[in-house]
């Protein structure tokens, strides 16, 4: 019985030599051939800011009287977005693109795609489709590095899901929790504690598992209260501080939740810790949902609450001087457009009394007080006819954009669809020595494949190597002359049983052991079915002699 | 009498150190005080793609496929355009930073603001109120640079007028075509030869001059068809080839006008043939307009053309090394957004049938065609009822929005406004040692009136030491002891007359000429009329003894 041991690094920075390309112009090599090692980096720390447009970010610029955002000074080029079958990807296929460094379907989590329609894609391998890819998680934790992803929204969401787990469709929530669990992620904060443990709740487990004790169990601490995160001392931790999502930034209370540049400074003090070095993902995860729900309030308090933790992570890298910061969105939602003749003063005036958002009022508004609270919550004290009757038509349905017209009327504000849009999206970056996507792509705009490729060249990261080695099919097992069945005894939580000559080798699907003829193994990746087939670590075939 | 020579030009590039700012955030100065003279080039070309919003950029890739254009390569940040008075800015304003660096009041042409209530402005100095800013053709034009503009507007329009004239409406046609001839401009090329002649219709002169007379004897060649253009082989020549603006890239007859990037190639081989360097305006004006009107065709005729434009001037700057080129937006008008689910090839499915613009079709469709019209120039062979309605009520009155959003459902395109928007616009750049704007003022972000002083600190031409040179008071006559007059004689060509001891001197308004006691000089700048006070150039001050 042997067990390769998959580093997934390259021995320098350079010797990982990636072919960019696929954004319709020739490239020369992305990475060059000069051996200058400054390039390097042991940390990166990269944002998804879900759903976020450049135009929500000149918003959110004029809420504070046109003063620089700390993203501004960083912000270097535009990133494409589209998925392989639609110019409008989703956040899943959008996510999926920074963590593998493959445009993949829509609605799927960091697969290899099934659908291709679209121009500038690799084509897959016989056989390869919706083959799990590895991410960069994957390779930095196999490297010995630290990993750590930080989000507002519950943990299943597209792209907290996309950088941890694999699956067909992004609504497989047992599963993609399940994989998380199992992913060794180190420090995993936001919400959705509901996703962790057996109950009635539309977000509980119907696995009738209870993954918290889990956790425990494979040495995580696991806090739920804004308190526990702070005076944890431990660098393996859950922190889940909502059944669902968060509170918006706008809307939170500051002693029970902690807020997404809190939730940042606490993971990268802690994965800092190790001297091999760490990824991070942050995703300020509900600008999107803002954006479909047509709140410009909303939009602020979410890229706000993006903007102070982008400057914790900006502060740490100044400071560490080994650390790449990078921002990202999956795609921008909502087509927000402002056209504003007014003086900035004019415009803070209209906003100097927004304090929640819209989602914040729910629970407090009704038809009887929206009055009072449209006048407390956002100065909206003179309400026409017209206005008010559509807040009470708002209020048997969907508030959120009515209030948003409300106010979107007032400082020029207007939204084109409660959809995702096709635009390109903002790519932020620092780097200790100035080496930039954009420069690693040889051009302004890049590809969002581009991003994850540029972590894998300034970290040493290597996922084209893994891609060969960490998820391979199932069929590996009946080439060595094993029988392959799925013993689905548990119905929630089946396992792959493969058996050969007195060996017995069981496969927990969405979880990273193997237990070979009774004793536990740690696997190097998940193993994972997709439609039906099963997707393995190699040195879990390796476990088979 | 002594004629002082001003150069406007610094004596090494780094020499005009400038205090960068006005973002919001502060910022070190601008310019580094390291000794690397790469940043220096000889010829600046800056492109202004009026009204172009990165969506447009993005509609016009898909246009094509996806295939990236020229310009994403060169993309290099985001550009604030806000004026004195607004957030959002018009033309004028938004041009008028580029070519003075400074930014001033909407509507006004390259003259000190009058009216500040927006942020990050420097104050104006007690009765600079309005006072003409030089230009950096002024600078170029004094530093001995040859000087170009390109545009495919007529020449009065906001943005070719403010970096050759001054005004305190950009409505005031005749006097900025005036100061336009007497510019010193080496090229010109473009639309609105009715502007220089006196007739009946609405766009010729109301004083009576016929201004191709003085461009001939002041040594221009005048040309007004593309094969004059073509064979010509002088290096001092004006190009107007439609008495208003030209045709847009797909409606033009090739054999009649020339296109944008025709025009460019023209203008950069003749002003390169200057020693001492050049820079040139290239306009790709129409971009605003089609956003005005709503028609996507109309937008990605003219991005595209712009595109090609920005290639030949890409081309040759790469060949000459010693060329920066730099394109920037005045602002984005229409909010077009996309969200788009379909393929590429879908996409390209509905376009590849779109011949001309709505413009283009103007001339030819009628209410008993049209069906016919939009089949054979859109593709559009089966309209809803709904459709055919909303094209006859369109013929009555304006028929662009309505074909673009025939179009734009089929493509998922709509547009927010048919005003600009308040957005940020994009940067495209390049430079021989990759010094660019964005590094010029350490930001990502930066402010329209920074692309101006990057091109100060590149080419060394200074515009601080110009402001007090190139337009002073008039009253600086009188406190010499002299007398000022004006002399309306020719009402519609008013003169200034200055008096003192024996000398006459009169300046006629719009004019770089001081006729002293009956001797002809020219001067280093126009004499300027703004609201009634007068602004001359200090060597016209300086002929009073």
């Amino acid at each position: 019985m042997r067990k390769k041991l998959i580093t997934g690094i390259c021995t320098t920075a350079l010797s990982c030599s990636l072919l960019v390309g696929g954004n319709g112009v020739t490239y020369a090599s992305g990475t060059t051939t000069d051996a200058s090692s400054n390039k390097a980096v042991k940390n990166v720390i990269i944002f998804v800011t879900d759903g976020m447009s450049l135009s929500d970010v000149n918003l959110t610029r004029w809420y504070q009287g046109g003063q620089a955002l700390t993203m501004d000074k960083y912000f270097t080029g535009l990133v494409r977005t589209y998925s392989t079958d639609s110019i409008t990807t989703d956040s899943a296929a959008g996510a999926s693109a920074y963590a593998t460094g493959h445009k993949i379907r829509s609605e799927s989590v960091s697969i290899l795609p099934d659908k291709i329609t679209m121009p500038f894609v690799d084509a897959v391998k016989p056989g390869d489709a919706n083959k799990p890819l590895p991410t960069i998680m994957d390779a930095a934790r196999l490297a010995g590095k630290s990993t750590g992803s930080v989000f507002t929204c519950e943990l299943t969401d597209a792209t907290p899901a996309t950088f941890l787990s694999h699956a067909y469709s992004r609504d497989n929530a047992d599963s993609i929790s399940e994989q998380m669990v199992y992913s060794g992620v180190d420090v995993l904060l936001g919400g959705g504690s509901g996703y962790l443990v057996p109950g009635k709740e539309e977000v509980n487990r119907k696995d009738g598992e209870d993954l918290t004790k889990v956790l425990k169990s494979n040495g995580y601490e696991y806090v739920t209260d804004k308190a526990s995160l702070m005076k944890s001392t431990t660098n393996k931790i859950w922190g889940l501080f909502q059944p669902e999502a968060l509170d918006a930034d706008f809307d939170l209370n500051p002693k029970e939740q902690p807020s997404l540049a809190e939730m940042t400074k606490v993971a990268v003090d802690k994965l800092s810790q190790n001297e091999k070095g760490f990824v991070l993902m942050v995703e300020a995860s509900q600008i999107d949902w803002y954006g479909h729900d047509n709140d410009p309030v909303g939009i602020i308090s979410e890229t706000l609450a993006f903007d102070k933790a982008f400057k914790e992570a900006i502060d740490f890298a100044k400071k560490d001087g080994n650390t790449a910061v990078i921002s990202v969105s999956d795609h921008a939602t909502g087509g927000l457009n402002m056209t504003n003749y007014d003086s900035a003063k004019d415009l803070v005036s209209v906003f100097k009394n927004a304090k929640r958002t819209s989602y914040g009022i729910e629970g407090i508004i009704n038809e009887k007080n929206f009055k009072q609270v449209l006048a407390e919550n956002y100065g909206l004290s003179n309400l026409t006819k017209e206005e008010a009757d559509a807040v009470r038509e708002g209020l048997k349905d969907n508030l959120s954009p009515v209030i948003g017209k409300i106010i979107g009327d007032k400082i020029g504000v207007s939204f084109s669809t409660d959809d995702h849009t096709s635009e390109e999206i903002g790519l932020f970056a620092y780097h200790p020595a100035n080496f930039k996507p954009t420069d690693f792509a040889q051009s302004g705009v890049i590809q969002n494949t581009d991003v994850n490729k540029y972590i894998q060249n300034v970290t040493g990261l290597d996922l084209t190597s893994l891609e060969d080695t960490l998820f391979v099919s199932g069929q590996k097992f009946k080439d060595k002359g094993a029988t392959v069945t799925i013993d689905k005894t548990d119905k929630t939580n089946p396992v792959i049983l493969v058996k050969k000559a007195g060996q017995t080798l069981k496969l927990p699907i969405d979880k990273n052991i193997a237990i070979l003829d009774g004793k536990s193994i740690k696997l190097n990746a998940l193993t994972v079915m997709i439609e039906g087939k099963v997707w393995v670590s190699q040195d879990a075939v390796d476990l088979i002699e």
